[in-house]
């Protein structure tokens, strides 16, 4: 069944859920026509914005103008939500991460397959410029074989209030920007992972990790650091890329960044000597100025589908999911051995990811 | 027995080893008089500055004018140069790594101390700026407590020629620049080791190690990444060091840097949600301008002697040692945890080291 526009209801109107307004306002073929939230300030929000509000889950669901179940809220209760929205026969778009467990995103697709819905997860960071950028530049092989990757976000301002502190909500940073950060890292390789180790930062105590470091090796050879950090007055670059004809970096979220690779026109010059500290080293010493070209960093040109259109050709049959349901249980479980490795500290090896 | 001036002869005349002629040319109590060589052009080098010149070890160690005999070979001929050095009653001063095995550094301490000679392991970054900077910074606390303290050298040469690439030679960059970065490490803290994890680079293809990077955490909580790169066409900081005030990096070697740190004299205040690619995030924006201050990174003022003031001073008894044998020891067992850790790619625990 085709039709112009598909009403959408966002359930959970806290920062994300309202967010989700302007990101689908462009949108041609998705409506925000409603909102659902426990919180009544919220809803007074919502009404005061023109939205219908709903009492109750249960009202949104058995609301059949209703297409689409947006969910926003707290991570504990994704599950619970998208289950019987799929059963009551709409589609769901869910926010991330998905489920803390990986078995619990399984129950879910199980149903969203039965009741015949589409499920997808806005994982939305797919589409940041500096990921694509990255994407882009290991595909052309603009520095060559790319063997090392750094991704990080960090920040000093702590764990956002609210929820993200608790536990029992699904709270801290792996969860949080992990999430992301980790998803991305899978987009980049065709490898399976070979080892994982990993260590949680919990300076804020707080009762969940306040960010974390993971070291990731795949089959093929292919190393990463992925690191999120809240208590970070200065930060280090957001992406630092090792290829075996030059380094990438992009340093944080305006683009700012640099290539420097081989030139393929010059010989490898010998460098000469440099004083550092007490003591001379031509090892760390600048490649010669000639013997490398510096380039600048070029956005990507990218054709991808949007998050909504492609949700929306998804529901009507007309194109595979950009976010694949697939790959989404592959960064929880990657999530849950990151988990284990910290706890065990461990080495994790021989992983079935 | 004191003297006005000790003479020194330098036992292979390479980079370093013409390099302490440059060292110890201010010293008014060590003169440089020989260099023995098994090279041939590397004694003419040694005549054509008006050194004397040896035509064997044993030459250099039945000469009665000679105090002091300077190690700067490659490190698989220390042990047995040093030993017969001591046994023949001179003074030693060698270059690091000073062995590859700890054990044969206890051999040489050993007879070190049988024959009543001064023995010392030419850590001379010890006396480096950045790294004196940092623990100025740690001890005063300039940004509160430290609790992670990442410390990285990296170019794009590759492994320095001659015997460096080679292992029988004691060659690779953990070797050669790991031992400056973790001997600077074990400084900083008075705790014991908790835990090693490692990776090694062998990117190259060489038989030995391009590059490593070290995880390693203190029993007291203090955690560090320590990373040597050859393949590193951008660097990352020389050191990144985290407080629990505020966050202090030093870039390169001109010690470019800075310090951020809580704002003593404003209440924390909420930072701005920013647009970060897809998304907003008031996690990862900066904090507000007022409540942080912004300062630059000063210079320690450092009254320490210099590596060979000190040396004449211990010899006349007059000085500890600025570079303690167990503290160099030490850094050896470190070494051999890295490896260990790196080659079984596991987290090394119940350390007593």
């Amino acid at each position: 069944m085709e039709q112009n526009k598909y009403s959408l209801v966002i359930v959970g109107f806290g920062g994300m859920g309202s967010y989700h307004v302007q990101l689908i306002e462009p949108s041609e073929r998705l409506a925000v026509t409603g909102v659902y939230d426990v919180v009544d300030y919220r809803k007074e929000l919502a009404a005061a914005k023109g939205f219908k509000t709903y009492d109750s889950l249960e009202a949104v669901l058995s609301d059949e103008t209703v297409d689409v179940v947006l969910i926003a809220t707290p991570n504990d209760v994704h599950k619970e939500i998208a289950i019987r929205a799929l059963t009551a026969g709409k589609h769901v778009i869910c926010e991330k991460p998905v489920t803390v467990d990986s078995a619990d995103l399984r129950d879910i697709l199980e149903v969203s397959k039965e009741s015949d819905r589409v499920f997808m997860v806005h994982q939305n960071r797919r589409w940041d410029e500096d990921f694509l950028i990255i994407q882009d530049l290991i595909e052309k092989k603009k520095i060559g074989e790319v063997f090392h990757l750094e991704s990080r976000v960090q920040g000093a301002n702590g764990i956002p209030g609210d929820w993200r502190q608790l536990k029992a909500y699904g709270g801290g940073m792996l969860l949080d920007w992990g999430v992301h950060l980790l998803d991305q890292l899978l987009l980049l390789t065709g490898s399976r992972i070979d080892s994982v180790t990993a260590e949680l930062s919990t300076i804020l105590g707080t009762e969940v990790d306040d960010g974390f470091t993971s070291f990731i090796r795949f089959k093929d050879g292919l190393t990463a650091v992925i690191e999120v950090g809240t208590t970070n007055f200065i930060k280090l670059p957001r992406w630092y890329v090792k290829g075996t004809e030059g380094t990438a970096i992009i340093r944080d979220w305006d683009l700012s960044g640099e290539i420097v690779v081989n030139n393929p026109d010059v010989a490898k010059v010998e460098p000469k000597p440099i004083q550092a500290g007490q003591g001379l080293t031509k090892t760390m010493a600048p490649p010669s100025e000639e013997s490398t070209l510096r380039l600048p960093i070029e956005k990507a040109l990218s054709t991808k589908q949007s998050f909504y259109d492609n949700f929306v050709s998804v529901i009507e049959g007309k194109s595979e999911p950009l976010v694949k349901n697939e790959e989404v249980h592959r960064v929880l479980r990657l999530i849950e051995t990151i988990f284990e490795a910290a706890e065990k500290r461990a080495v994790l090896k021989d992983l079935e990811l």
